[in-house]
């Protein structure tokens, strides 16, 4: 019983917290990108957001697609791809109670990549970049999803 | 050890189980309206759902796309960008043993600003009412999101 | 007190984790699926990864839209929108503290029914057969869902 509360309130849980809590506002700031670059570029994906610029144009034309919005969308969708899927294994893998080094390393790892394979993405950066960062994001979660089913196994 | 024991089980925990779950399902909903734009159209995606209608036409003039079945599609993405952060972030918040009279004002205003964005894409409402319901929204999870930080800060 | 730990500690638990992390590698591999088929079809999203493959083609033609990397798309977009509310719900559903039986009954059913649902949308299979591994999803996870409104309700 101690040992499982010890889990919640341990340091593992805390450092968690804290880097799930980083990587998911990263990925909500996507959103703030992909509303700048559209009310700059005024492109619009509804009619009746060209109100949000004073245009002189038509403003049927202003409802299009434009690469560089559809390059933040893309980047906005891959950190659901991968970010959400993150913090739910993340969460069952810190109540296995690792090892706080171990754990840290996994969280360091995971949100440094994804920090990086954004700018990658925006930039962009030459691949492989974005490819590997993807990738070492990948296999950080299938690290942890080894953990939580090796401690968990119930089916 | 009480204290944290304590936080699973006490109301803010529950009001945060009642509200996740209210604005999931609302989530959710958006598949079930998704289908009925698809199915009562007759616009469909995968050349093998045209089976699911009785139709005289051409089945391959089927598979094509249709601005209210879009804009259905557009809604259920934000709410997957906005809805999932909320959760993940408020079950951290919930957690941190937050005061119950604060706790119910961000699951109320999240819950209510979700379901009026909803209301306000699919009618659609003039903006800035859609714009203002999805800041609102924002707004809720990142407060959370900072007294999860403050609390459980260990990087 | 000692209730909610049970909780955290049982095999309802435990289930749940072996079956959410088996649910979300599942989910993952998507991704893996769509580089596979951009790779080898040669079918981008972005100019800078036409650099992953050697080609004697014009670059910009290989960024373009395939229907067999759509469909893998939607395949996984589909996940995102079914898997991640099966995940969030459940987890609150296994602290409601169900019957051992009941529990393991939801999680296999929704779990087969999103193994199912991929091998018919790839096939794919005629319809009804997605149609139907997606509906038993969904009431799998609304049955959770009444389960924690009905133990945790509180507005």
């Amino acid at each position: 019983m101690a040992e499982v509360v010890h889990m919640i309130d341990s340091e593992v849980f805390l450092a968690f917290s804290t880097y799930a809590t980083f990587v998911i506002l990263k990925m909500m700031l996507m959103s703030f990108m992909t509303s700048y670059f559209r009310l700059t570029r005024k492109v619009f994906a509804n009619l009746e957001d060209t109100a949000l610029v004073k245009s002189e144009e038509d403003k049927k034309k202003l409802v299009r697609i434009d690469p560089d919005v559809e390059r933040v969308r893309r980047c906005h969708q891959n950190d659901l791809e991968n970010v959400v899927p993150f913090v739910l294994i993340g969460l069952l893998y810190a109540l296995t109670g690792p090892d706080l080094r171990t754990a840290l390393l996994h969280f360091r790892v995971f949100v440094g990549a994804r920090f990086f394979h954004t700018v990658a993405y925006l930039t962009p950066l030459p691949q492989p970049c974005r490819a590997l960062a993807f990738l070492v994001g990948i296999i950080t979660t299938i690290s942890m999803a080894y953990r939580v089913l090796r401690t968990a196994f119930y089916l």
